[in-house]
């Protein structure tokens, strides 16, 4: 068993509105950013595991993702995993 | 003038406690996932804006960072540019 790292970032869909984004590129603008098309927020999501092998932490991770750390009905996950 | 995306990681400091982090830690070993030692949840925020160059538009994402995206006292960022 090896100490592994894995970093995850959870995004809405393309075609979900995302508010949150929306105030932040709007607060930029009032602080005087102008050059900002849009902002979308999402998750970074930093998980330490045990695992006996990169590819079992990877799915590990993968299974994380679908069952608790994205919403499948509105959200997208990817991550990197690497020896910690 | 060009099209950018910066991908930001907004994270806690290694000293601050993360509730959010410890609370979805013990939700993955309620479903199974045992192997998990830690979880530590920030956020990933997409901008995309336009600049004269590269290095202009991480200038511009340096200072977006420091002011707004993430709190200085608690939170660390870093982010990658790319010409989008």
């Amino acid at each position: 068993m090896a100490d592994y790292l894995a970093r995850v970032r959870v995004t809405l869909k393309p075609t979900v509105n995302d508010p949150q984004g929306n105030t932040v590129a709007q607060a930029l603008g009032t602080l005087g950013f102008d050059t900002v098309e849009e902002v979308r927020v999402g998750k970074f999501i930093e998980v330490k595991l045990t695992a006996s092998s990169q590819a079992e932490a990877e799915k590990q991770i993968t299974l994380m993702g679908e069952k608790l750390l994205a919403n499948p009905v509105i959200e997208l996950f990817d991550f990197e995993v690497e020896q910690a």
